[in-house]
C-alpha cells in the first residue's frame, strides 16, 4: 500500500465544487471515476479542504492509498488521459501512510481576481469578477489589512458554517494590480489580485471577505470600518458574498516537505 | 452618415472564423446581428481582415457606415449587451468616410502561442497549442529570422490561396518565453509566444509558418532549411499547418492616427 499525494488544477465553471456531491459532477467524482478507472479501485480520495461550485484551483493537493503498482512518474499522464480537459494533475509523489492532505494542511492562499477595466475579458471571464466601477484601492488594503492577524471570522462566514470555532488566523493579505490588458488612454482599472494566507478558511470567507472589501472600494463604507465588522462577529454586518467565478486556491503548504 | 471604427476581442473557440458564412456562426455574422438589433440597419461590417475557424483576436478593427445618430459613447456597451459573452466590442470613434479597416491596414501582427510544459493548462487551453515535447528554442528563432524581409511566401500559403501575388513583407518576427506558470524543480519549457509583423498575411501563413518552426524546434529540420523553403515557393517543401487555436490576431497599425 502506498499513500499518493498528487496536485491538480481545475477551471471550476462547470463544475458543483470540490467534495463529492449526489448528482456527481464534482472534482472530487471525476479524480475518483478517473483512479477507477486507470487501477480497478473505487476508493475514496481527501483533500486539503473543499471549494465552492464555481470556484478554481491551482495545485490542490490530494491523497488516496493505493495498492496500485503504477510506477509514480506515470500517474498524472494516466490520469489526465481519464480526466475531462478542465481538471489536470500536475504532480504525483509517495507519503508517508500517516500523511493527511488536510489535517496536515498548515498554511492555505486564495486568490481572488477582479477585472477592473472597463470591458470584460472574453479570456479571462470565466475567472475575473468583472467590476468595471471605479475602486479606491488604497481604501481596499487598508481594509484588509485589518484582517490580518488571529481573530474570531463569524462576520466573514457563511450562516451555514457548522465549525464549532471561528477563530483562524490570516498570516498575510495583499493586492497586486495587473495593468498589461489596460487600453492606453483609458480608464481601465487593470486587473486586481487580492491574495490571502491563512491557517485555514471558513465557508465563504475569502468571498464575503470580497464582497465587503468591494463596498470599501465603491466608497460605501470606510476602510476602518472593517475592524468594526470583524469585531460584530455577526454575519449581517459584512458585505455581500462575492461571486464565486474570481476564486481560486491559488497554494496549500505543509510543513516539512512533503508538499 | 458617420463612418464608425471599432476593435473588437474575441475567443474564437466557437465559430466558423471572422467573415460571414451561411450558417450564420462567425464574428462578423454576430456583429451585424448586434448592430440590427440596435439600430435597425442590416448594414455590412468591413473588418481588418479574415481570420479562421477557432484563431482569436485582441482588438481587431472593422468599420461601417451608419446613419445611427447613437453617440460614440454608447456604442460598445450597448453592443456588448446584445453580443455573447465571447466577444467584446471595446474601442468606437469616427473616421473619415474614406477609411477602410481592411485597405487602409499597413502593419498587422499576429501571436502564436504554444504551451511548452508538460501538462496542459485548464484555464488557457483554448489559446494554446499544447506541445510538451522538448523545443529548441534557440533554432526555432533561428530559422523564424529567415522569414524576415519582402518574400514570395508561397511554399507558407494555403494550396486554396486565389492571390494573384503572394509577395508579402515581414516587418519583425520574435520569440517571447512566459516562465510564470513553469513547476519548480521540473522540466517545463514555459509559455512560448511567436509574434509576427507583417504587411499582409496569406490564408494559413503563420499556422504554416509556426508547423514549420514546431519541425525546427524538434530537430526533424535544421533552421536553415527554412531559408530553403522560403525559396522553393512550395507550399509542399514546409511542415504542416500548426493547430488555429494557438493563433491570435494581435494587433493591427493603421497610417495617421485613425487606428
Amino acid at each position: 500500500m502506498r499513500n499518493l499525494l498528487m496536485k491538480v488544477n481545475y477551471d471550476g465553471t462547470h463544475y458543483d465544487g470540490f467534495q463529492t456531491q449526489p448528482q456527481g459532477n464534482t472534482i472530487q467524482d471525476r479524480l475518483e471515476q478517473a483512479i477507477l478507472h486507470l487501477t480497478g479501485e473505487a476508493l475514496k480520495i481527501t483533500a486539503s479542504g473543499r471549494t465552492d461550485a464555481g470556484v478554481h484551483a491551482y495545485g490542490q493537493p490530494f491523497n488516496f492509498i493505493t495498492s496500485s503498482q503504477i510506477p509514480l512518474e506515470r500517474w498524472c499522464l494516466a490520469l489526465n488521459a481519464r480526466l475531462p480537459q478542465d481538471i489536470v494533475v500536475t504532480e504525483a509523489k509517495e507519503v508517508p501512510l500517516s500523511f493527511h492532505s488536510r489535517r496536515g494542511a498548515k498554511r492555505k492562499t486564495y486568490r481572488y481576481t477582479i477585472n477592473g477595466n472597463r470591458f470584460p475579458d472574453p479570456f479571462q471571464r470565466r475567472w475575473q469578477h468583472h467590476h468595471p466601477l471605479k475602486l479606491d484601492i488604497m481604501a481596499m488594503q487598508q481594509g484588509l489589512a485589518h484582517l490580518v492577524g488571529t481573530h474570531d471570522y463569524t462576520s466573514f462566514a457563511s450562516r451555514k458554517s457548522t465549525k464549532t470555532s471561528h477563530v483562524r488566523t490570516i498570516y498575510e493579505a495583499y493586492m497586486e494590480i495587473d495593468r498589461s490588458m489596460c487600453r492606453p488612454g483609458s480608464d481601465d482599472q487593470g486587473v486586481i489580485h487580492t491574495y490571502i494566507t491563512g491557517s485555514g478558511f471558513l465557508q465563504h470567507m475569502v468571498r464575503i471577505i470580497m464582497g465587503t472589501l468591494i463596498q470599501v472600494g465603491e466608497r460605501k463604507y470606510q476602510a476602518d470600518k472593517v475592524a468594526d465588522i470583524l469585531a460584530a462577529c455577526n454575519r449581517a454586518a459584512a458585505g455581500p458574498t462575492a461571486v464565486a467565478k474570481g476564486l481560486a486556491l491559488w497554494s496549500v503548504e505543509y510543513d516539512e516537505d512533503n508538499s
